[in-house]
């Protein structure tokens, strides 16, 4: 054993790269309750008022206060960057000072003209015309491969959000491996990994062996990056310090390169409470202390900022950078993984105030220790902070190592990862399926010539058909075009820092997703149990509709609605399912918006549920806006009888309570939860 | 018909993109001599001493008179360059000057530097840290991809000549294509090959889509590059100087983009006369005047001059360009292909004087007219700078529109391609057999570790068996190491140009190549004829031998060692086979060396023929210099007997004759004519 390793115990862990192993080997579960925790250090309230501040002035300055226009950023292109040095206990900025804005060109050099122009920037010309000329960005990969299909279905939004103009994000590197191994391990590691590749040069197999070495330039560049603020990572963590630092170096090395519409944190708080632990029996640190590094470490994770364009805006409303970590859940033993650490991080939601980022998430179980439970909830009621997730959903499928991504995907930490898929847009696939493939809001044809609906009235069995063929024609272009974005986000842009804290041979899912399922679900229950009568424009399109009669609306636990929703669910993971995916991914979907169902529902006509052309959709899995009548449980009841194993990216359902639904009148309580359903 | 075809017979080519259907329709072979040319114009002769003159400062200088350092060359990165403008019939340098070489980092930016460094110039550090930093070459891809044994083979020269560090070359565009169709033309229907492919994306397809991209491109910058020069070549050219002109300016877009091992020009000449006979016909130019722009055009293609590196030049010798031009041969209807401007292009040799570049080179046939016969034999005589393949061994393959790239690579214009494949030095092969994978000079284990030899005397069947199965190894590894290569070259030093001048679906040739033959025939004539002592060294390892006895020699027609001759190429081409090719090259190879026979001979030990450790190979298929002691005749005969079938890339021999040896004491001939056996 190491000397770094004193203390802990050994089992698989300190002979092979299994951070998993070292965890399952060495926590100690907490009971208690929140009792223990400490109150934030006077360099932690200066640290913060610093951040505050300078918070302030990036708002007044129109929300960006500076960026980077000259130097691109990789992971030791900037030199060390601070608040002030001599308060922080953990180090490290995406530039060389706070708040400043990382150039990443690889994605797309438009993309970061955009960003920076729209900021008031300009970014270096002899750049600019070098990522034109002579490094081809990940987006104009995307453009040049692209078929006519896919770009009209890209204009018309039947497939929306796709992720050719910006980084897919969705991988998380397993960051604590850089804590527990030290970077000349990790390095060892993947050299052998890359002798281990079969002989015969394929080119899936050529392709592996540049990855691995990239992985491994990254974890030497990693290396300098920590010895440029005068730590050494080349070896492992010594004590919670370091062990938080070390992590961290991981992941600012991941977003020093990586522009990603999600760039999660994973799972380390039970992780990290393993040194804390060790430190506070050898009085190494005290529990002030190590709240303090903790406290560091969150702050440094509010201060992730990328430089984005409007566009990317408009879809991810709030500049989200979804820093997910992933909080308690239950081991595969039956032990609960909650830690001291665990309440340390939620505490700082205490410590420094209500923050959406780092987005903080507890793996919910009912057999979680009842002193968590209650301090969940009570952080809950004070910050409106917590996303929660359904642990006894995801552990069977993927063990007690997991973390989300960005809010719902899940992925077993440093062994899936995730190549994300954006949205199909189902409500504007059903309007295709009645005009045969004429877009409703253009008058293009855009879908297959098929024969659009005929007669005056929508028939159920008819509309379902041709809802059908259109929805496998609109998987086919959906796959396609992603199988496209990630062949090229691999050759453009590829995520070296993340993968070389991935095992060699990873399982990627293949993510798809769908929005509008509400609108379509309550549209042919209209067709079905009322009477549709179709309105055509000057050009014999499909533009309104006029229902009379009652019908179902899905959110009532009424099944003969709610079934209609889950066929659809099934149908379309069937017609994905398909479909050739790019390096073999395992396809999944998600049901899943949390903003960008507005997006979505500008872009589409009226629908026969009588929602009205230009109204968002609904968020998620989300009934439609007031029509879940029947309460609370009715409403949440509809949503749980999506079928998980045909959505397994996640479902998501955006609710809002008051306090007084609930029995309780303790505080005004705001803000939404996001319900994961998995 | 478009108004600049008026006079040419119309028949599948004005419909589609078909140069060979054009030719075809409307050459007119020429029976006559060479009575008809015309001298040098007095602007040819001060352009010509112009060259010379820079010539001389840069043989002054040391070999190289300009370098770019700063600007990265592409088919647009410079403004026009001349000699004198108001001279020149036939216009485009590489650069804006002439002279000047050109900065080609894609190939890999360690080469560019060291290119530079060699002649005392110094590649701009930024541009130096960009292809270090964000844009990645072919050199560091494949070095990131290849497997200790592919660099230990590598080193140890058992596999040479590879064109890592180089570009492959081998890629030959019809250039024609520019002249007969225009490039608006050709985008159009390079567009329609994009909208035809498959609408599943598998890797494959989205490879091609973005190759077809990247050709279109290429072909815009193609005209933006003319019209720098006050020329429109997006219309198809009017006359016999535009069609030089626009051809000119597609070779010439594919050496400013490409520092190729070899960059041919195809077969252009009988394509150029169908406008010069239309021309002459209508009385629009006189034959002065056409010789002059074919004497301006040879002029420029003699100007060609890349950057190397010292590497390059070991391998290499002589600086070559392989500016192949290949002339006459017949065609599948049996009417010659000689022309009046087959004529035209061999005068530049007299008009300018000999030289090495372009390679003229005469597809022979006994059918070609006497006229044409004679005019090759005296030009041959007095300048040695002809090139002569047998057309009758290559029409029946690749029928009448094929051409030469490199020396000996023949392939149909714009339909085939080669990846090119280097050497195996089969000597060294045979060596590591006796010693069990170890390398005979530096003593490491290289190859498998298969039982070495046993005793002091070698035997026959034992020999074989174990240099078969060392082949076998060899071909594995040569493999699979070329498969990283074009992999590689595809991904970072795309040939966007020369492929926007093919079809959509090409035949790749994936070629590799043998050196050493000659010695491992002689070698195994010894073991089986004479009596073979090994002597170990203090090791145990076989570096000498004591050959008792007399033996037979390839290359005096005797089969009792021509035969092993033929049996050693069959095996090498069947363990070829047996293996996975990149983008399913067909696999082939080729026993031709011409000066790197030299290079290969100093990396290799002593072997069992005599042999000493260091000499030189034979070049190609040659026999060993002075063991072909029954005369001319039987020397070529033992070389013609080598199986096509296993060595479809073309078999050379390098061929020294005397012109008393042919009866006739015309002129003082010397020089070695390369004698295409194929």
């Amino acid at each position: 054993m190491r000397e770094e390793w004193n203390g802990f115990t050994p089992h698989k862990w300190d002979k092979e790269v299994n951070v998993r192993d070292f965890i399952q080997s060495n926590y100690t579960p907490y009971d208690g309750d929140e009792s223990f925790l400490a109150a934030p250090t006077q360099a932690t309230k200066d640290l913060w008022d610093q951040v505050m501040d300078l918070t302030k002035k990036e708002r007044e300055a129109g929300g960006v206060l500076d960026m980077d226009t000259k130097v691109i950023s990789t992971i030791t292109s900037h030199g060390p960057g601070y608040l002030d040095k001599s308060k922080e206990k953990i180090v490290g900025f995406q530039t060389d000072k706070p708040f400043k804005r990382s150039l990443q060109p690889y994605g797309g050099i438009r993309m970061a003209e955009k960003a920076c122009s729209d900021n008031g920037y300009e970014v270096d010309p002899e750049i600019a015309e070098f990522f034109s000329t002579h490094r081809k960005t990940h987006n104009a990969g995307c453009f040049d491969a692209y078929n006519q299909e896919m770009r009209a279905c890209r204009s018309s939004h039947i497939i929306t959000g796709l992720p050719d103009a910006y980084g897919r994000g969705r991988i998380i590197g397993d960051y604590r491996r850089v804590a527990l191994y030290g970077i000349d391990r990790l390095i060892e590691d993947k050299q052998a990994q890359k002798d281990s590749t079969g002989r015969v040069m394929t080119d899936d197999v050529i392709r592996l062996r540049e990855e691995l070495s990239e992985q491994m330039t990254a974890l030497k560049l990693m290396k300098e990056m920590a010895a440029s603020y005068g730590i050494d990572i080349s070896k492992p963590a010594k004590n919670v310090q370091e062990a938080i630092q070390f992590t961290y170096f991981g992941y600012l090395s991941a977003i020093k390169e990586q522009n990603g519409a999600a760039m999660s944190l994973g799972r380390t708080s039970t992780f990290i409470d393993c040194y804390a632990e060790r430190d506070l029996k050898n009085g190494t640190f005290t529990e002030e202390e190590i709240q303090e590094f903790v406290d560091h470490f969150i702050m440094k994770l509010r201060c992730v900022k990328f430089a984005r364009t409007p566009e990317y805006n408009q879809i991810f409303a709030g500049d989200p950078v979804w820093v997910t970590e992933s909080l308690g859940g239950v081991g595969v033993d039956g032990r609960h993984m909650v830690t001291k650490t665990s309440f340390r991080y939620l505490h700082t939601l205490e410590n420094l105030g209500a923050a959406p980022e780092p987005n903080l998430t507890v793996l919910w179980s009912p057999r979680l220790p009842e002193g968590w439970k209650k301090y969940c909830a009570k952080i809950s009621i004070t910050t409106s902070s917590i996303q929660y997730e359904n642990d006894e959903l995801m552990r069977p499928v993927h063990g007690d190592d997991y973390g989300i991504a960005c809010c719902v995907s899940s992925m077993v930490i440093g062994k899936q990862m995730q190549f994300f898929g954006a949205r199909a847009n189902l409500a504007k696939c059903l309007l295709y399926a009645l005009n045969g493939g004429v877009d409703e809001v253009t008058k293009k044809q855009v879908g297959p010539k098929y024969r659009p609906v005929e007669g005056d009235y929508l028939d159920y069995d008819d509309v379902v058909a041709k809802f059908t063929d259109m929805m496998e024609w609109q998987a086919d272009v959906y796959v396609n075009t992603l199988n496209i974005i990630h062949y090229m986000h691999d050759k453009y842009c590829y995520e070296r820092a993340q993968m070389a804290l991935h095992d060699r041979d990873v399982l990627r899912y293949f993510a798809t997703g769908v929005a509008g399922l509400s609108i379509v679900a309550d549209s042919l229950s209209a067709i079905k149990y009322a009477k549709v009568k179709v309105i055509r424009d000057e050009d014999g399109i499909i533009t309104d509709f006029e229902t009379t009669g009652e019908f179902p609306k899905y959110g009532n636990d009424d099944d003969r609605v709610d079934e209609i929703a889950q066929s659809i669910v099934h149908k379309f993971m069937t017609a994905i399912r398909r479909h050739h995916t790019y390096r073999n991914g395992l396809p999944t979907t998600s049901i899943l918006t949390i903003t960008s169902n507005v997006t979505y529902g500008k872009a589409t006509g009226n629908t026969p549920d009588g929602r009205r052309k230009g109204q968002p959709f609904a968020p998620g899995a989300n009934p439609m806006h007031g029509r879940d009548t029947n309460g609370a449980v009715a409403s949440l009841s509809s949503v749980s009888k999506l079928p998980y194993n045909d959505a397994q990216d996640g479902i998501s359902n955006t609710f809002t309570i008051i306090p007084g639904a609930l029995g309780k009148e303790d505080k005004v309580f705001a803000g939404d939860i996001e319900l994961e359903l998995k």
